[in-house]
C-alpha cells in the first residue's frame, strides 16, 4: 500500500502516540480537580498550549483546544459571529472553503445574516481585490482558507488581512491544511483567529484547537462548566491535547530542517514524472501551492476510474469526504475548469513518512496501469 | 493514593486501551475514504455504534458520536430546540441539572427560549408531579437528569418521559453519570434523547454520544461534511469511538454479574463506617441512589478542609468543576439543605476497580484525621 493522502488524515507521529498512552490510565485525573491526580492531568493541557502557541507565534491565552478543525470552524461562525451580531450581520468567505466553513455559514442565515461567497481565479487563487470589493457596510467577518484542501494553494492571507484590519473587520483563516506544511506565524498573516485540526498534523482524529486573538468577540459554541477558560465547556480530552502539543513540537523541528521541501522535491518529481507518461494537466496555482499537493487531471478519465486501476496507492478524487461520490471536485468548477476536465482529477499529498521508493513505484503503478487504457 | 472520585471521571479500562492502540498508527485512514484503509476505520465505527446501541436498546442509527456528554447536552439544547422553534419555545428542566444542561438553556433565552426549573424535594428527587404542573402551551422540551452527579440520586424518568409522551412534548435525560452503573433501558425509560459520557464510564475524556430516538426533530450543533448521517461533521474520533463502543460491552458485562452490587456493598460499609464514628449526615434519598455514591455532610466542617486532611484520599467536596472552589453546592441548596450543613459536604464514589481493603483505609484515614478536630 503506497498511502499518499496525507491531506485527508494523517497517521499519529510514533512520539506522539508515546506522548498519549500514560493519560489513559495513569494521569487519568478530572484537570477540574485540585487533587494531584487532577493537577497533573491540567499541567499537561497547559503545557500543550504553550506548544501549540509556539508553534504559531500565539500566546497560550489565545490558543483554545476543541474536538477539530470542524468544531473550530464552527465556533468562528457561531460563536464570534454571534458576539458580532450587532455590529452587523455580513459576512465574507470563498467559493474554495471547507464544508465546515460552507455549512456553518448556510445555517448563519436562518439567523439573518448574509453571506458573501468570493470567487477564485483560474489558478485557485482569491484575489484580495475581489475581497474587497465584496465589503459593504456592516461586514463583521472574513474567512479565507489559508490553504486549500483539494488543489494546495495558498492565499494571500496577508494581503486580505491588512484590508479586512484597516476596516475594522475581523478575520479568520482555516488552516487546517496548511499548519505542518508551511510556517504559519498569526502576527505575520495578521488574523484574529485560525483553525487548527490534528488530525492533519499527526495527531489523532478528535483533536483540534482554535486560535483567537485577544480582545475578539466570542459566544462559546459549547456552554457549560468553566473550561478553557470559559470558552469551551467539557471535560478536557487530555490525551489528545497533549498528542496535539507534542506534535505541534515534531513539526516545528521538521520544519526548521526543511523536511517539508524534501517532500516538495519528491511532489514534483511525481508531478514530472507523469508529465511525461501520460496525458494529464495540472489543476491550481503551481508556485502558490503547499510543498506536499499536487491536484492531477487525467485527460479523457474520471477520477475515480484512475484509481480503481491502482488499488495500491490510496488518494483522492477530491476532498476526503467526497471522495466516495462520483461528483466533480466544486473547487475546480468554482475556477472555471471544464467538467469534462475537472472530472479526471485525482490528489495525490504526500507525507513526512513518504519515500522516494513509495513515488517511484507509485509512478510505475500508474503508467503501466493506464498506459493499456 | 485512594480514588474514590469515579464520578468526576474513570480510568480507562485496560482493554479499551488495548482496544484503542491500532487506531493511531494502523487503521488510521479518514473513514469516508473508499479504500480500504478508510474502510476499515468506517466499519470499526459502525461496529462502536452497534455496541452502544445495544447497551441502551436503542438501534445503531439513533446513536450520533459526539465528543463528549458537555456536547451532546449542548446538541440537544441548540439542536433539537432550534429545530423545534417553529411549535414552540418552553423548556422545562430542573434544579439539580449539570452545567452543561443549564448554560446552553440559558443561552437559548437569547434565541427567545424560555426556560422553568423545577425544584427537587428535599430528599433530592423532582417529582413527577412538579413537572406536570410546569407544563404549559409552547413546551417543546422536557430535559430531566437521570442520577445527579452530586447526590447519586436517580429520578423518576419512567415516570416524567410517560406525561412527556401524552403531551407531545419531546423528553430528554442526561445519562452521563448513570449509565454504566445501573441498566439504562431507553425503551423502558421512554425517553427520546439521552446523553452519554465516556470519561464516565472507563472510556477517554474526549468522547460521547446522543441517543435520539428515529422522527425527533434535529438540526447540528457543528456543521460540515456529512459525518454521522448529517448529524454531526468532523471527521470522527475513531479510536476513542471504538473505546466507547469497547467500555460499553465491558460495563454490559459488569452490570449482568452484578457488580455494581459489589460496589453498593462497599458504598454501604463506607457510609456505615462513617456514620459510627463520626458526626456526619447523608444528602438525597438513599434508596434511589446510584450504587456507587454516597454524598456525606460532615458536621460543623468544611467539605474542602476534610479533604485538605486526608490527602492520601481522591474525592471532590461536589461536582468536579467546582472542587477546586470553596463554594456550597446548588444542589443541596436547591434540596432545602441549610447552608451551615450543605458546606460540609463531600462526594465519595465508587469504581469498579475499588476494593474493599481501600474502603477500610479511607475510613481509617478520615476517622483518625477528624477526631482530633
Amino acid at each position: 500500500m503506497i498511502y499518499l493522502d496525507y491531506n485527508a488524515t494523517t497517521p499519529v507521529f510514533p512520539e506522539v502516540k508515546e506522548a498519549i498512552l500514560p493519560y489513559f490510565n495513569e494521569v487519568f485525573g478530572n484537570p477540574s480537580c485540585i487533587y494531584s491526580l487532577g493537577k497533573e492531568a491540567k499541567e499537561a493541557i497547559e503545557k500543550a498550549r504553550e506548544q501549540v502557541a509556539h508553534f504559531i507565534h500565539a500566546s497560550p491565552e489565545e490558543i483554545i483546544f476543541t474536538s477539530g478543525g470542524t468544531e473550530s470552524n464552527n465556533t468562528v461562525f457561531k460563536g464570534v459571529l454571534w458576539a458580532l451580531r450587532e455590529k452587523g450581520r455580513h459576512v465574507i468567505t470563498t467559493q474554495i472553503e471547507h464544508p465546515s466553513v460552507v455549512n456553518p455559514a448556510m445555517f448563519m442565515t436562518e439567523l439573518g445574516f448574509k453571506i458573501s461567497f468570493v470567487p477564485p481565479d483560474t489558478e485557485g487563487i482569491v484575489r484580495a481585490e475581489e475581497v474587497e470589493k465584496a465589503i459593504k457596510k456592516g461586514t463583521v467577518l472574513i474567512s479565507i482558507i489559508h490553504a486549500n484542501n483539494e488543489t494546495g494553494v495558498i492565499q494571500p492571507i496577508e494581503d486580505i488581512a491588512k484590508i479586512a484590519r484597516e476596516k475594522g473587520i475581523f478575520f479568520h483563516t482555516d488552516a487546517a491544511q496548511s499548519l505542518g506544511k508551511i510556517p504559519v506565524d498569526v502576527e505575520r498573516l495578521g488574523v484574529d483567529l485560525l483553525t487548527i485540526a490534528g488530525h492533519k498534523l499527526y495527531a489523532p482524529k478528535g483533536i483540534g484547537a482554535l486560535y483567537m486573538r485577544k480582545g475578539t468577540p466570542f459566544t462559546p459554541l459549547i456552554h457549560g462548566s468553566g473550561q478553557e477558560n470559559n470558552h469551551r465547556a467539557g471535560t478536557e480530552n487530555v490525551a489528545f491535547i497533549v498528542a496535539l502539543g507534542k506534535a505541534c513540537d515534531l513539526l516545528k523541528e521538521k520544519l526548521e530542517k526543511k523536511e517539508n521541501l524534501r517532500l516538495a522535491k519528491l511532489r514534483d518529481k511525481l508531478w514530472q514524472s507523469l508529465c511525461e507518461k501520460l496525458e494529464v494537466v495540472r489543476f491550481g496555482h503551481s508556485k502558490h501551492c503547499l510543498p506536499n499537493t499536487v491536484f492531477v487531471g487525467f485527460k479523457g478519465l474520471n477520477g475515480w476510474e484512475v484509481l480503481k486501476k491502482v488499488p495500491e496507492i490510496c488518494a483522492s478524487t477530491g476532498a476526503a469526504c467526497q471522495s466516495g461520490k462520483a461528483g466533480i471536485s466544486n473547487i475546480l468548477l468554482a475556477m472555471g475548469v471544464a467538467p469534462s476536465v475537472a472530472k479526471g482529477a485525482v490528489r495525490f499529498s504526500l507525507g513526512y513518512p513518504t519515500t522516494e521508493k513509495e513515488i517511484d513505484e507509485a509512478v510505475n503503478l500508474i503508467t503501466e496501469r493506464l498506459k493499456s487504457v
